[in-house]
């Protein structure tokens, strides 16, 4: 099986499998990012909606709403409201990481400014909460206000932790958290709420999306250290020019010695980097093994978000939601 | 009567008579600024919570609720998601605004970093809507929701229209809902709608909040051209500086002759500013009578929230409310 068949089959099922709905949730988002009066909002939302991100979120929340036999009309509304979450948070995450890429493309606050990344993200954060206080649903909104917060928190935490080598696994779970895993879990918890689910699928649905979360943002750690640009739609290395410490260096300062720690102190802590740093980098990563300890780490939560699948009814998407939990890893060799 | 006279009683009699509630807010906001996780977020908050805001808006929620005999717990609620909703706008406008002062204190973004302000900013918008779902009512959750969007898209707006001398009335009446008037109005409305007013009364009291949420911003421009650092807590000639363009320039604009027009073009569109620009800003406005016309115009906003008032039942807290609609005026002499 080549790497293509295995990394894009799962998520090519899903999307053909909820094309209708995806369809509904394409038109819904393209309707309620456009704004009457300022025209910046849309010049801005099309750049990034349009850049085909793979819109993961939504079609989790279609997933699990439907595996849970739903057929009224929200989780339409709900997965537009994550993916607006989503590209609020990238639009913000932007303007704190200065970056410049994104998705393959310039990012926003480059082709605009960083204003405007700071207020669309605002609108787009607002027209989110108005989608889903159409749901009716308060336990929904109550899912999604705590995901909000626990994103925000994850944020801000990573400000700190980032550049501080005591930062220990434990602390880079709750940023990890924050940056992918609790949207990921409000995603797939909210489909099961909307579909009426079972206490037990609502549960085992949160879990799922959790460790695929989870499982997601440490094989995206993990390429940024092996990854090539046009793969993971940003640049290698980008987290070590940030000084964002993240699992793959935890595990080499762990096993770091005296000359080693000099070098991870100079060039993250103290953010005194040259010529050939980021390859020493990865010379001491290979060398420790944080690589593949960083995988094994990753094929746990993987192996835990199938695990959770088992209380789910079954169903095709179960399948595809269990192959997709596959595929995050299979993007690394 | 004396201005001091003038302006702080209605403030301060709403204070007082709301001082057991406020208490309640204060203690809530206290409680939900903190973060386990972040030590960043309560640090940043405090600074802005403690530098002593006027807490205009949360007072406004409990005088509502009150008015209409609430006699549950969740006016408290709400009067905290407005001053987070207030706050956290206040955070990502020093961003956009670059501003170094605010309420007379360095800003956020000076202190720490810009990223910190928009986390940080993100943060309390997640709290505010945590708590409000905490409410249980839908309905105040649709009128916070719409208000969110307003007023991102008003702060939007502004980025495009404030430099530009085509920005009419209307578009500044757009902006100033966006900056000020759609939150005075859902924080009224909400009061009412927690409250189970009749239908009259929760219209009457959005149109309260939205007119004293217009004067008070268009009081606020005009000052800019004319009051003092302390009592505003910012700088005289910001606007200026920042080249927004607000009623009085907009009025002063509209009877330019074209040796005027030419001194806007280049100080507010194309931003070249001299020493020397705010006085001669100042002294155009005086010419035409713009900063009277800008007051009478904050006056008629002033009268239609008095007159909204009508439809509500008689009672203390309604006679302070109209109070503080002249106070809003009184600031300008």
């Amino acid at each position: 099986m080549s790497l293509d068949e295995a990394t894009h089959k799962p998520h090519d099922r899903l999307n053909a499998y909820l094309a209708d709905d995806m369809e509904r949730v394409n038109g819904l988002i393209r309707e309620r990012m456009a704004s009457e009066h300022a025209p910046r909002i849309p010049e801005v939302t099309a750049h990034l909606v349009e850049a085909g991100g793979k819109r993961l979120r939504p079609m989790l929340t279609l997933a699990a709403a439907r595996m849970c036999g739903y057929g009224g009309p929200y989780h339409v509304h709900l997965a537009a409201t994550v993916e607006f979450i989503h590209t609020a948070t990238l639009l913000h995450d932007d303007v704190v990481d200065e970056s410049a890429q994104r998705r393959g493309r310039p990012t926003a606050n480059l082709l605009w400014d960083n204003k405007s990344s700071v207020l669309v993200g605002d609108y787009l954060f607002a027209r989110s909460f108005q989608l889903m206080v159409e749901t009716g649903s308060l336990r929904v909104l109550d899912i999604l206000a705590n995901a909000s917060a626990t994103i925000a928190e994850g944020e801000v935490l990573q400000l700190t932790a980032a550049r501080d080598l005591a930062t220990d696994e434990h602390i880079y779970l709750q940023v990890v958290r924050g940056k992918t895993a609790a949207l990921f879990s409000a995603a797939t918890e909210a489909g099961g709420v909307i579909a009426g689910a079972p206490e037990a699928q609502v549960a085992a649905l949160r879990t799922y999306g959790d460790a695929l979360g989870i499982a997601f943002q440490i094989v995206d750690d993990l390429l940024d250290y092996g990854g090539s640009s046009a793969a993971i739609g940003k640049n290698v290395g980008d987290d070590f020019r940030e000084r964002k410490l993240t699992l793959p260096v935890i595990r080499a300062v762990a096993k770091a010695d005296a000359g080693e720690r000099a070098f991870w102190t100079r060039t993250i802590e103290k953010g005194d980097q040259r010529d050939g740093d980021l390859e020493e980098a990865m010379r001491l990563l290979a060398r420790h093994g944080a690589m593949e300890a960083t995988r094994a780490e990753a094929l746990d939560w993987v192996a835990k978000a199938k695990a959770a699948l088992d209380a789910l009814p079954a169903h095709d998407l179960r399948d595809m939601l269990a192959d997709l939990a596959d595929y995050v890893v299979a993007r690394v060799r």
